[in-house]
């Protein structure tokens, strides 16, 4: 009954972080589509962090859903993990604001980074639930989508002072990882 | 179970986006009635938004309901719907800021179109659940209403130009008829 | 299953206009006591909606606890009540600005009336779901505080224009009518 | 049936209060990272309150789940610590603002203070619907957390006038005090 709880809080918490990045979007000064060019970035940025909030939003929900037995541990490693999440808005908004300059660039991937590994933290929590012989031990731990995006973020982070070209390009290759089904992924791989 | 969370967070998004509109309407300098008036064509926008939101969340609420397996597939539909949804805040506060300018009434009835597109996609997601001739698939494929709005979208788009009063015109025609009972339609439509 | 839906949504809504209010709290240049004096109005207009929504809530709950079968029309008037509500917090923000100016006291006013002639329409839509001699019929019937309230706001609206705190002690009336319990009152007006 | 809806509105405020906070973190003019040291302390301060609401969220939780009649006193009670919690972002937001100043430090535990007590006037009621002599009544007759804490923060708000060091290790110890798990804290003061 308490994860229950502290899924329906987290979802309320996500709600909230992906609907109030709108609110960077500042009504402008003129009436006509020019007034709107500078516009251009920040629509980028609050898409990409529309995916990324809606792929946890995803993820986490099945996540919840194998916890055997509540405890305050894995409620303070999901408030951690929700912290790094309210956190997107604001970079999200530097990072439209700025036109994709590296530092804002470099910040985004770093929240994303700290979400990541405060997911798997409480994923790691969870599994520890489980026998280690148990098929979803197997397969969660191993899961390898989980383990790779921290070091795309690293990459993309370190590329963003490169290029914000080849930096954005990793951070729409995890966002690809994490949205297309794993079945296509693996026909892509095989050479189609 | 997947299907009532998806409910309840497009619950929370929904009810967030109606709601946060209302900062639109910054507290005036003056402490007199005359301090209100430019207020008039904020507060329309913002009775017509409210209204078109509260549309979405009563249909999609019966259209959720329809769903026999959930699937990533439906869950991005979801979300796709819920972002150009999320973008309502914004042009709502643009067009009532700029006196319903040309350029704000025709984004106002993009951002409409774009959701009554994703809306569409997502009703035929859900339809190809259920077999070709049942009757739901038969009643809800010619959804007139789900058809038709698109092209008064269009319309009210192209007339922005022409006229805030025909553009305006065709927003309200398409907001009676989703809220004004089918019945009374087909009623009014036969010469009463 | 329809009603509770609406249910949740609503309790979105209102945790959402009771919350925001406090956005209007802007951080004070400031950083003593002598910055906070300017806050005292706002502080007190907040406390005063603060309680209103809370009532409209608890009541709201009990209201439609009481729906027997769902319906449009009962959607529609529960929008209309919300959209009325959702004006509270810019009223409210205006009121404290202004140091309880005429215009902004009466605007309050005005816009818990209409919540009050909204509510009122909502109670008698469901009230027909009951035949004429059931017994919540007649006690909700004769709902003397719903009946009441409307003519306090009246006097509230109109005193405003004399003296602030005239118009506001009619405010507090109200609340006070709606926060104590009935027995309390019969009470208190039986001359303790 | 009613505590659960009271639970439902208590999250959904929680959320907002908890989350509304990071609009406090306004983009910044610049695009490197010497933009971002104006931030320090406004995120030390948003990690404080999030925590602090976090714990607020995990014991309110456990608390209404004791509730065996819900009643209007109780709605209230609830509504007056929503009511101190909700004043929490504003507060933060000062104290991040002017660098943990005195009066924003203060008024910060003010507001905790006010919450706190608020907090044990809703455990007490809430406890008076148990026998003087059963077990819940016992324990959280004497929950030492509940009662230290009001002291605590009282140190901190005089301290403040002193140093900030001073006055936020008070902050951060009733933290801890709720964070760390009981037996932890009775080990580490038993000497290890």
């Amino acid at each position: 009954m308490k994860a229950n709880r502290m899924e329906a809080f987290s979802d309320g918490v996500l709600a909230i972080i992906i609907t109030i990045m709108v609110l960077e979007f500042k009504v402008p000064e003129g009436h006509d589509w020019h007034a709107l060019i500078d516009l251009g970035p920040k629509v980028l940025s609050y898409l990409f962090s529309f995916v990324y909030v809606g792929i946890y939003w995803s993820n986490h929900h099945h996540l919840l859903h194998m916890i055997r037995t509540m405890n305050g541990r894995l409620m303070w490693l999901n408030l951690i993990l929700l912290f790094w999440l309210s956190l997107i808005p604001f970079t999200t908004g530097w990072m439209g604001d700025s036109d994709f300059a590296p530092a804002p660039m470099a910040l985004y991937g770093i929240i994303l980074l700290l979400s990541a590994i405060s997911y798997r933290g409480l994923q790691l929590a969870i599994l520890n639930q489980y026998p280690d012989d148990s098929a979803i031990f197997k397969s969660m731990g191993k899961d390898w989508k989980v383990r790779i995006s921290p070091f795309l973020y690293l990459i993309a982070i370190l590329t963003a002072y490169v290029s914000p070209w080849v930096s954005g390009f990793f951070y729409v290759l995890v966002a690809l990882i994490w949205v297309v089904p794993e079945k296509r992924i693996e026909h892509f791989l095989r050479g189609k």
